[in-house]
């Protein structure tokens, strides 16, 4: 990984890449708004260094020892903090997501994000398109959910979380969402990961179903190496064999995250259980292991909910998880991410 | 489920629609070339079938305990079988397709290609577009990839398998191979298996990474569903614990998949063990197991192999398994499946 | 189950258990202080309770929907809390238990246990007999191994924890321990399980490397039945596909152990991560999610020790561990357990 | 690993052994019946090899890459080959062990022996001691079992394999049974190999129910570390997500480990499925993949049986099993094992 230095010019980044090139391997080209990044493909063991040290431009030559690049806190040492429209992640605030699996209808949406909103929440979640094992499921609202999200944002005040599914999905939804949320089924799909990689949208990239820690700094590598440095990694637990629980919570990845990368990790006890019952002892596991926040389904009426009704909570009960969580937050030395004031009736946020 | 007649017409349907909808249920269309069926989505406890009994048009009901139906068994009782450009899957004669993990260049490709043919391969694998965990690996060549599958189709004869990762893709794909492959890690993007249904391109579907052999099947149905019924199921080794060999085949799979579906079911021995040195013993075990096929990874030289060496046979240890697999075949009361003649040099095959 | 009245007589016990019989059931006696429980065994779908309801001195009779009885919150719906040598365990304090993975020789194990007395652990571990992988491993010291644990006990008045690999050790590293380890590999050892149940020693049950957790409550079963009611329950990670850490920490099974079981549940983060980086964020983790208390390894110079080095925390660490597992037990509403006073060096506790 | 030659004296033992414990290495001694074996134990990155040359009595010094030495073909390089009562396993011919999961009473026994005897089968499994998940399910019949068991031999001619759950049962199975099975729990059961490996039975080694081969491996060597040299390795499925079948057969697992060891290898697919209608299929999976043989489970009325029942055969189906595995074996270069003559009427097999 050759850095050019910020002053580089067009020609110098050039002449680096023809020198590469004359050594048998592939660049890779990373073009961020300082510096430009020149990623060395290739079998490099036959390559010296030195080879390059003499060519202008250049800042430093990092070798990564590790097969993500951009991802590792090898390559970026502190904590890549990024705003979610007022409220930091990755910084010392705790942020918390919450609304339904899916957007069911206008009035239960609306009825949960002043809910969330209420109880805590920095962000609302809900599914427009909805990935569903079965094609005969309900597969979600469509462009009307993101409808309906956008006027629970405009009335709370809440940045949205919502999937997308296809790379064609991504101009639209970004014209909705503050956030990008790219599902566990499509952690290695690339040409979403690409798509989103070339958005300016922040991304929330969750763990694939088995998919290792390495992998998902992969796929982050993926949407990193496109130019879109807004990457939230999202814990949601991993398929094993037991059967107590929907699936387990791999809690070591938390504290094993936070040391390989510098990008904002949360988790997601809703899916990482599948169980309401076991939600909230869940979140206070994440935040103690170390997450920067937690993404929860809640839903008024969990009994009614198209989908997910076994692991929502009540808005009741999320309001509990929420003071809970705040304790743990301040027992490892953190706190709840501050909240932006309410809209004003008389100005809308956007 | 309900049947329609073959003979129902479209306003018959069009009634029984209605009165599904009248009961707060929805509809998912299929309309296959004999007959139109109408599965029945929603909550279905409070309905009795009676209610329908009356309507025009109606052949029969069918309650699906699977949540799969136009794959299960249950529906179609007798194997699914249908030509690969001649040569038939699903049926008695054992298919066997191989060829190189990707498409490095021109030559290798002929090689291989003319290699595996002589071997007794029916037909020609090779990847243009390549799902690589790193986006720093080589991604294939793409377009240029395809044509120089469609040139070894026309030198060899051999139908072409190669795999497609996105929507956009699918019609250009198409315009080249004859059967479209969706890889593991793309099992559960939607919107890909939406976009092959609607081809009419038959469609290798590989086992998701850690998917069940029941999502595997939701999978398929979502390509059946969409309307085309030429889907080829394959096992390629699941993620375990165990780490001698690259996956774990889960040979169970394969019986349990023909007792469960009519679809083809074969086997990945490469991927499923990722070592070479077991491929052919576990290519054997899959066919004494009742696959209707392999899809085998043949390189000439393995060790320059850009991807996937580890795991490629060289043309004369396939040329082994192939009559291993031979003997196996009979020894289950099958046979390898007949290959079509050579193309003539004066009239190529399309 | 049926449930004999305290004052029930022999004469009744034995009537109830003929008419048991008569069904073509058997019974399992389970005779408490208080009082006797007999487990009816068998298929009773052809048996209705009304046919004992007649027979004197039957307190109630119980259908235990899970398969493990005595160790089911149905059963007794109050957390079992009993004394670890003067420290409750299962009640409202937090029990650290610590020491090396193996006892390697007497200074080294005796200069560990006053680390970890000061740095407030209630409890001292330490292996005198190992399981190990390897027949060429060390396998631990034997009984002088033992002989150590007492003399660090004496001079710490730490309560000694330690494992017991086979039936006949049972008597023997009983004389020397106030609690019986039974190791992962031994979860479903029967013989050992069934020894440890008839001694009067409370038992440290770990989970198995990949069993279920109702694999391990039956397993508990296994020791509550045969008369020893002291069960701490060990959740030590689980083995997964990923290898970014030893093994996962199920840190689901905490708070599932809490709702279906009234023992005491532990967490061993040492052995659930395999690194000692993650061991602290594991064991706040562990806590927040509900954990009656941990079992840490601790080493003073972890480079030299002869097993499990790499997990070992060194004394300072493990210091810093204790203070903020305090700070996360009372974000939980709890504290670290009350530690006996020190020993008088005029009056050992022996 | 030092092999001394095979008239290397007990003195000249002894002087290496002085050699390598100078060194601060330890012995692990293993006298087999033609030479003494000296494996080296310890950190011997500080030792070099010229230090022994000039000690008499070395034959050679071997470096083993594995964790395991007497167990590994880079040790013994030619198959291990041992006669079962009469017929050898490890060779050519493909060894059928079959019978009921327990011995439930002695008349279904002898009924289930002479079905499989005559089905084709060479030796008889029946547990007398059943390890079970429940303390309140059937435990088995214990030595009433046995002398069932030894009935059935003499009646049959059939040795028999049974299991044997903790040391002290040894020697009393050993006195009824011609092979030793080491249950999947027991895998790791240190004490009980140890017991095993002193005694002079054959013992069928099953993999632990998420042990690595690498484990199994090393679970044989310490059977053989004890001076016994007849183990027989047996998959019985490993423990993963799917649930489709019960375990997940690691068909795999078989070419490697006769890639690594010169032990016999075999499968056991009722186990490995769960479900007898895919035994079959697995069955010839496993010798078309290279297993030295099957053990199965049989029992005339399934739906009776006091213990997995559903993955059992009836005799008829294992007769088909018989045939098909028979001609598996022959287009694998194979053939069923010879049977021993049926016992004479007038002189009993002991």
């Amino acid at each position: 990984m050759i850095i050019m230095k910020t002053e580089a010019s067009q020609e110098q980044v050039g002449q680096v890449i023809n020198a590469v090139e004359a050594c048998g391997l592939h660049v890779h080209l990373s073009k961020g708004e300082e510096r430009t990044i020149i990623g060395v493909v290739g079998d490099i063991r036959s390559v010296r260094q030195e080879q390059f040290l003499h060519l202008a431009g250049i800042d430093r030559i990092l070798s990564i020892s590790r097969p993500y690049k951009i991802a590792s806190r090898e390559f970026i040492p502190q904590n890549s903090v990024f705003p979610l429209d007022g409220v930091q992640i990755g910084g010392e605030g705790v942020v918390l997501i919450a609304g339904p699996c899916s957007v069911e209808n206008r009035e239960t949406l609306l009825e949960t994000a002043h809910a969330v909103r209420e109880a805590g929440a920095h962000a609302l979640r809900g599914g427009a398109y909805k990935p569903r094992t079965s094609p005969y499921a309900f597969q979600g609202l469509g462009e009307q959910g993101l409808e309906y999200l956008a006027e629970a944002r405009e009335a709370t005040g809440l940045p949205v979380v919502t999937e997308v599914m296809s790379p064609e999905q991504v101009p639209l939804v970004s014209r909705y969402a503050d956030v990008l949320q790219i599902g566990a089924r499509n952690m290695q799909n690339y040409a979403l990961l690409h798509a989103a990689g070339e958005s300016q949208k922040t991304v929330l990239l969750k763990r694939g179903m088995s998919a290792t820690v390495d992998e998902l700094l992969m796929a982050a590598e993926y949407i990193l190496s496109h130019g879109n440095r807004r990457v939230i990694l999202c814990e949601r637990g991993i398929r094993t064999y037991e059967t107590s629980t929907r699936n387990t919570t791999d809690i070591n990845a938390i504290p094993v995250l936070k040391s390989l990368t510098h990008l904002p990790v949360i988790l997601d006890p809703s899916h990482s259980t599948g169980l309401w019952q076991y939600v909230t002892a869940i979140a206070r596991a994440g935040i103690a292991a170390g997450a920067d926040g937690l993404i929860v389904e809640v839903h008024p009426r969990p009994e009614e909910a198209l989908s997910d009704g076994g692991q929502s909570l009540k808005p009741e009960r999320f309001a509990e998880l929420v003071g809970q969580v705040r304790l743990i937050s301040e027992a490892v030395g953190r706190k709840l991410a501050e909240k932006k004031p309410l809209p004003s009736p008389f100005a809308g946020p956007h």
